[in-house]
């Protein structure tokens, strides 16, 4: 079985609802543009490719009901606009609305408004099919790179955070290596960790596994050094919200921490991303911004409170993994790239950030 | 103002209950032998210090109310042998009862049942005093220790678990030294991590921070590393709930990794532990059997579930740091020590284990 969490079919969109994972596996129907707004602000989807992914598929299903009438490029620009403020720093939405944007303006100069619906359309749908193509080639470009290594062996992999069908369009990143090892018959076993403050590993990949029946374990984030001696962990593959220029990678909080000690157990250690998580504009992780988010994430759960009445709190909601310990590689739908050749494999393919 | 965990007055003992903070500080008698078993059985008071300490007064309020009648020393061997029995894996009960039995064996041969019990409730009385005093020199010469390397400045450390006045006979032990550092004028701000899965640097050391006023933030365990890069941390002070031979040191997990990242930024990695906790009978911490406890204290908080249902769990409730990551030393109440120099220090100052 493969979990399905996003079901498009042409004009009709419908998402997990992912505030009732684990517990409760309900589908949101989407209906329009603000339907998605509300979705991803809420954060019912999260994960950078599902938001960019949802966002333009429910301005098809909008196009598809005539939407934007004799002026659908405004249309499709408010509604891009709308999307994009709904959270700003998941890049690929900013990046697809730019490409969309583009592709709408060149197609109004000879197309009529019922013609560009339908070039647009196509063009987001499209969109849906590479963005699990590309996972697929990550998850068979890692696998292999893994497997290399280890050239009898089945594998266990450790991981972080969600990264599987339920952060992307539908065969994941980092998730994507582990769905790829398994439908080799090559996964001995995944151990994820929960993921604090908000247990994305406990709840998500967790749940993804059960689902896919992926032989898995679950950790708290501290035992993942343990984890790595005592059960012999045959790589480290993290997802990624940004990989810059020198390959230093914007990642949930505590992926740095998992390079650390991966270093230390001398476990090679990869980075899965599409080349649409790349941003070749910044030079070096020193300069992206660090999102600090509520000191509630840490101090409660589900409402009920968790910790000391009155501590302070420092939130980090992501941190940057330098280069030098990304051992094993950057794994994106292209192939696999050492930090250090990322810039010369990926220039020229990607449109500016 | 100092927390006060454990209440004794001649005849008298009332302890925090542990299991209701942090949201309530209610204070529990303990008027038996009994109460004390239960106590500690479900864990209204933890920490292996803590643990003995609260066994033993239990034994000195029961004996001043006469206990025991014309045969002191059966009623004492029983009562040290059900008590050891409540949390056997806490060494420092197991030593205490064996060195009282010892001493009120030997009291025995000249004294009446009414002096024995006199001489058996004054060495409680003092194992009491000199647990205080013995964390108070921990926490001194660990503070200095610290301060050596930053003459001028004030310091920032990071901490692990809880070992304050909830977990030992009241000044504390990693946190005795951040204690002496806030008394010294020279604390500029503590770290504690929530430590996953039983939340105790949530609950209980962010709890003791707020109660003594030291400048104290929460952070996920996964943050350690950031905080390290971002933060300054001068040095990282935990527990231990083993020390062996050569150094190694078993203590909450999450210890080693936390070693593991010191060490990567070049942090010095210190273990404070009365000489009662270390074991020199253990050559290596290979030796070290690691408790494995319940997934539900992973995939609950506070019986809400908050992991995917039918997810595997692993949850190894300590791991063993080398002794090649204790940087910084092994505080005890005798001095400062590196690892390769422990056994020497404490030759013929312990009894056998």
């Amino acid at each position: 079985m493969t979990l399905e969490a996003i079901r498009y079919r042409a004009g009709s969109l419908q998402i997990i609802n992912q505030l009732l994972l684990p517990h409760e596996t309900v589908f949101d129907e989407i209906r329009s543009v603000q339907d998605a707004y509300e979705a991803i602000k809420s954060m019912k989807v999260r994960g950078a490719p599902a938001i960019a992914i949802v966002g333009c598929l429910s301005l098809a299903v909008e196009l598809r009901a005539g939407a934007g009438g004799d002026d659908p490029v405004t249309f499709i620009r408010e509604s891009l606009c709308h999307l994009t403020s709904a959270r700003p720093t998941a890049v690929n939405m900013g990046r697809a609305a730019r490409e969309l944007m583009e592709f709408a303006e060149n197609e109004s100069m000879e197309k009529n408004s019922e013609q560009l619906r339908e070039s647009v359309i196509t063009w987001i749908e499209e969109m849906l099919e590479r963005d699990v193509n590309d996972n697929k080639k990550i998850g068979n470009y890692g696998a292999q790179h893994i497997l290399s290594g280890v050239p009898r062996d089945s594998v266990t992999i450790l991981t972080h955070c969600n990264t599987g069908s339920l952060a992307t369009a539908g065969y994941g990143t980092a998730l994507g290596v582990v769905r790829s090892l398994h439908a080799l018959g090559r996964l001995k076993r995944m151990y994820c960790t929960e993921t604090r403050p908000y247990n994305q590993g406990a709840r998500l990949t967790a749940y993804e596994a059960v689902a896919e029946g992926f032989p898995a374990t679950l950790i708290t984030d501290s035992m993942a050094a343990l984890t790595m001696r005592e059960r012999g962990i045959t790589a480290v593959v993290v997802g990624a919200d940004r990989v810059v220029a020198n390959g230093d990678t914007a990642n949930k909080v505590g992926t740095y921490q998992l390079a650390i000690t991966a270093k230390h157990h001398g476990i090679p250690f990869y980075v899965a991303a599409p080349s649409t998580s790349c941003d070749l504009s910044l030079e070096s992780g020193r300069d992206i911004i660090i999102e600090v988010r509520p000191p509630e994430e840490l101090t409660s759960i589900n409402g009920v409170p968790i910790a000391a009445p009155g501590i302070e709190v420092w939130n980090p909601s992501f941190d940057v993994t330098p280069h030098q310990l990304i051992t094993g590689g950057i794994i994106t739908e292209l192939g696999v790239f050492l930090p250090s050749e990322l810039q010369a494999a990926l220039t020229g393919r990607l449109t500016a950030l």
